[in-house]
């Protein structure tokens, strides 16, 4: 069956409506984009959507140049008025993610991708880790309790495969975590003596039943655009015996979420300096 | 059996000297002791021992309090004629150990404890990984591949597991981890299923023949003193079954030369500002 996220995902929108009411003033996010195209601009019009609805300011700002980026992100990291900064992919092709996400200041890495945000994840101080990772650990624990439990994660990526892993063995979370990737023999031994299969690898219904026992919880961080479709990384003929998130409207849609909230978190955090 | 590392020993060995002979001036190694008592004191005189040998300048401070912490580290960080700190335990207890490293500059983090640090091991990029988790590195690649094979790390330290975990998810690495801890279920079940095993639980003998198929690779990064004796956190006897890192000599003998190979890298890096 499709897990229903829907009573998960109204907890964490009334959480946030209740914080941002109690800031002096609302919280900002900044959203760069290098690459300016009609899909990047309608993908952030849905981000500002969402933003305004739960009272978070959204402001766009364009940045084609490795050069732009270089100004742009000391400055906005500089700017009291601003909370959270965030930057749509793809970057300009000479400067590397890691150079780019370097330029951002941690307090306002509401993405979690300066490697201050990943390091501190390792000491047990997730402040803010990568948006999609967090958001795979808010579905796992409000399907069940992780602790002892054995998760497989499918795919080794600095968005969510190893920062995943590493909310994953916090204390307190004590899963016993398993990563997968293209590399790995036997994929679907692995997976099906699995209790718990996240599959984060950007390929459209790539693993089907033959990789899960039934009821394994699984969960579907995938979204690929095949003619004008959305799919997952999930066949989702695997619902039939296991709990399957869906896609679309599954682990995007926290995901989304968590940027809001992460957003809020950097403003109360601002307002104890 | 019992590995023999000192074909990697010696290897190592001349590669430091060759790369420090190239420098126009030796490298220099703080190191900071909050708690200079004899066995600190004995600890520090056998790397300093270490570091003469390999051409290291190597000088103590002490450091009882946080606050002189609070002023000794953002000042050693400052000071040109150091290339690498190394902070012993135990901390004060008014400080956390993230607090600390997190006033050691990154470049001169030569431990591989500051939050960056270990951030950029997720990034496919580690200048400074933490030494041990380097040195178990170091040693698997030294006796095979670990390309596709499944490596099970026992333990979830921010000093081994954690940090050695992401080092072997690396591109080029391409192992399939696990990682277990004490919460894990079945330990036994996945330690037998793996074709390398990483012990580091600090449990002196805590895992013996039961838990693993002969022929494994077993590291053993345990260092437990037991009535003056020096034991690993697997027990001898498994050597008869697998190829085992010895106690003492082993990982910990590795990770000494990996500290002083860090001085040397962070010394060539800061020539070239």
């Amino acid at each position: 069956m499709f897990l229903n996220l829907e009573p998960l995902y109204s907890s964490i929108v009334e959480n946030i409506k209740e914080r941002v009411s109690k800031l002096a003033r609302p919280p900002k996010l900044a959203a760069v984009t290098c690459q300016p195209d009609p899909s990047t601009l309608s993908y952030l019009r849905s981000q500002e959507k969402q933003a305004k609805r739960l009272g978070i300011e959204f402001a766009v700002y364009e940045a084609p140049k490795a050069s732009d980026l270089k100004l742009l992100l000391p400055k906005l990291s500089a700017d009291d008025t601003v909370n959270g900064i965030f930057l749509t992919h793809p970057l300009p092709s000479d400067i590397s993610e890691l150079e780019a996400v370097s330029l951002i200041s941690p307090e306002k890495d509401v993405e979690g991708r300066h490697p201050i945000s990943l390091g501190n994840i390792m000491y047990d101080n997730p402040i803010f880790p990568p948006c999609t990772a967090e958001a795979v650990l808010r579905i796992i624990k409000y399907v069940t309790n992780p602790s002892g439990k054995r998760i497989t994660v499918v795919g080794r990526s600095v968005t969510v495969g190893k920062p995943l892993s590493m909310l994953l063995l916090q204390k307190g979370v004590d899963a016993t975590v398993t990563v997968c990737h293209s590399r790995t023999k036997d994929l679907a031994e692995i997976t099906k003596n699995s209790e718990i299969v996240v599959v984060a690898i950007g390929k459209a219904k790539a693993l089907g039943k033959e990789y899960f026992s039934s009821g394994t919880l699984v969960i579907d961080v995938g979204i690929n655009v095949e003619n004008d479709e959305i799919f997952g990384d999930v066949d989702p003929s695997v619902a039939e015996i296991c709990e399957l998130t869906p896609v679309p409207g599954g682990v995007g849609r926290i995901t989304t979420l968590v940027l809001m909230e992460h957003t809020v978190k950097a403003a109360e955090m601002a307002r104890k300096y």
